[in-house]
């Protein structure tokens, strides 16, 4: 057993700091726990005695009587590191931090954090944070998250690894993918990083089998050397979507007042994740599209993308998207635009885009989609599937989720209200990625293509 | 009265090509009207005279024995000029040719077309089209749009004037601001412009009262010259946003194919939108983003901007994003810091982005907006309210309306699933934008900056 598993797989919890009230954080993350209590052990700690729910409450960890994997603590900074020596007496392999007053918070903070530092000097003891939201594994349903599943929803099992530096950032991601029902093999949010860090975390999901993609939310870095180092042995093996975060002069000092790192320069981050084959989001709607893609997607072969559209404005945006991000989108061969004529009326386009115009129906939408998938002209589709228009039927899901087959990607783009989501989420369930404009749908795509080409390098 | 009235407010109206097939766009043209039959006259046309839902069915247009103030034609192009001739003879006073096959499939449909302008020349009749969507006014409640209402939502009343040359591009934004319940005074939509342009639009929108903000889609323009005066006169008493479709090459040729209008440079364009103050939209969802934030918002005296957050990594990101964008995000003077550290626990940033960190309340919002929009400090506020935190009581959003009484932009950015969407609902609906990601809500900020700088000069 790996010393990280004890964080997302430990036998037996103590929550130091487990509330009786249900607006502090404390009695989130205690209930959090108790709808497994069958599969792990959980101990609630708190000076103040009084039963939890029912729930026996000890004043210390040392007081426990079993053994202890992972310790939860969600006490004043002050006295963290009393309690973080407890654990470590007690034999404690995993300790998450959450509370925050350390170095996020100038000089005070930072010498009670190197205060941490030396207590787990010489020990197994790893330990995430402090100022952390910690981990969320939807196969082991280890969740220390302290936002209540009424106001943030928790992402189904699937194969996305998410490593984030903000806790804001990371849960607000998991809570879109719950909504769109997409899946993560497990989370980790470990902010001022004082013991595991983003390398740490890399590897760890480079080796795990339930990680197809790794995505990164990173504001700064302690250990270039080695981010550099694990990043480009992973990524030949998994794809590693990163945002930086502090990009600008200004956000730079945000930085340091959020998790007291060093920023460093934009163009440094930009020039070392290229060449160690990490796809760089430039936002969090990227991290998160990019993300989609990459956990559904195969990776393609190349940069011809053909645009299928029912809206010509949709698919001359979308063309201009394709340009700015480096796809190509050529013409059909005349051999091919002979066999798509036969079921694209002379109104509408055989260039590329694409355009099968406002009554477009599934049967036009398969045909030509198939044609381009199984040509040897296209790499890639990016079908712009408006699904307002009455001609169009509703097996329309159908046919694209079965284009799958063609192993070459294919991403969506449907924009609308109540009716197109309802559709969208039926793809996106299936295993297409929804995006919501052509922009972020040709962008996605490019991500694709991005890796495709580092890979082949 | 004015001319483009008729399309807006007719009187009466000739569905020509009403269909008594449902999935067939005549048939949804023709059903949008029937729930206002007592505010206006509707008279389906149709060779086959078979009643359509009950109501006669007229053989032409002639043989209407009433006068008739707007015609809807959606039948195949060929028949198209035989038909418009009728109209022109009936005395119709306007004509929206939804029908497709005209200058946007080549040399014989821009023949087809030239034809129809020669029919109207020297009347009084105007045309909006053809291959277009037509028009919708939610006051009035004429709607030629092709698209159902199960499909395709309606947006209320409200005081944006949209005009759009894509029919796709028109309505899904229509279709999202109809989800986030955001009203609108009236939608054009007419493509290939053989007679109504953008031009006539604006001008038309620019006298409306209704119309706050006018939001356009461009893609290509046949009279720059009137288009450079008509928007440098409007931008003076009305923001407008634009965005411009074929801005890549590739894109120029999709154009061709579209409407068959020419798409000019991107740069030229670009430099004419500057000049003329009008407020350029890098994509569909600036378009939509930028309309919201005009549709509501006071404009700014300048662009020092307070960012307030109870997530720091998404304070972060707003940083860079509003460095990224000319706004200015200066910390809040010693005096300031004062009044606000009273609210603020110490392991909270006091410098902007101002943290209020994942334990606030309500009360803690309350204090630190209001202390920033009263000081002649910030010219606005971006407030990143991540609803997810257990400690935040769900009256933020009054807190957050109430806001407005300080006659200064605020834009949110709220991230997440659905406990988040129903309370940006609220906000809403209430005359606050939330956008979803830190960008978007720094670039709607970004774009009231610049117009009020444009106005300033």
């Amino acid at each position: 057993m790996k010393q990280l598993d004890y964080f997302f797989n430990p036998k037996s919890v103590a929550i130091i700091g487990a509330s009786h009230k249900p607006e502090k954080l404390g009695y989130v993350i205690f209930t959090n726990f108790l709808g497994n209590i069958s599969e792990r052990k959980v101990y609630p700690v708190n000076p103040d005695t009084t039963p939890i729910l029912g729930q026996k409450v000890y004043r210390s960890i040392l007081q426990i009587p079993d053994g202890i994997d992972l310790a939860v603590i969600i006490i004043p900074a002050k006295v963290v590191p009393k309690v973080l020596k407890d654990c470590v007496s007690k034999g404690v392999k995993a300790v998450i931090i959450v509370s925050g007053g350390f170095s996020e918070t100038g000089e005070e903070g930072k010498k009670l954090e190197i205060k941490l530092k030396h207590i787990i000097e010489g020990t197994n003891v790893r330990v995430m944070g402090p100022n952390c939201l910690g981990v969320y594994d939807p196969y082991t349903k280890v969740d220390t998250l302290f936002l209540s599943r009424e106001r943030l929803g928790r992402p189904p099992i699937g194969n996305i690894g998410y490593i984030s530096q903000s806790g804001s950032i990371g849960s607000t991601i998991l809570d879109c993918l719950a909504e769109e029902e997409i899946g993560i093999s497990k989370f980790a949010s470990y902010e001022n990083g004082m013991d595991v860090n983003e390398c740490d975390l890399i590897e760890y999901f480079a080796d795990d089998k339930k990680t197809k993609v790794i995505t990164i939310f990173l504001e700064g870095v302690k250990d270039g050397k080695r981010l550099i180092q694990v990043a480009r042995k992973t990524s030949k093996k998994k794809p590693i979507v990163i945002l930086k975060g502090g990009k600008s002069e200004a956000g730079m000092k945000a930085v340091t007042s959020h998790t007291g790192s060093l920023a460093g320069t934009a163009k440094i981050y930009s020039s070392v994740f290229k060449q160690t084959g990490l796809i760089e989001a430039s936002n969090w709607e990227e991290l998160f599209d990019f993300t989609k893609a990459f956990s559904t997607q195969p990776i393609p072969n190349g940069n011809r993308i053909a645009i299928v559209t029912d809206g010509g404005g949709f698919g001359v945006l979308a063309t201009d998207e394709c340009e700015n991000h480096g796809l190509k989108t050529p013409e059909p061969s005349e051999k091919l635009k002979k066999l798509l004529r036969k079921s694209i009326p002379t109104y509408g386009s055989l260039n590329n885009p694409i355009d099968l115009t406002g009554d477009v129906t599934t049967e036009r939408y398969k045909i030509v989609l198939e044609s381009c998938l199984k040509s040897n002209e296209y790499d890639g589709v990016i079908a712009i599937t408006l699904f307002q228009v009455p001609t169009l039927e509703l097996n329309i899901t159908d046919v694209l989720i079965n284009l799958k087959r063609f192993n070459k990607p294919i991403v969506c783009c449907s924009v609308g209200g109540e009716f197109t989501k309802k559709l969208s989420r039926i793809l996106e369930k299936n295993g297409i990625p929804v995006y919501l404009t052509p922009r972020r749908a040709a962008r996605a795509m490019a991500s694709l293509v991005e890796y495709g080409n580092f890979l082949r390098k």
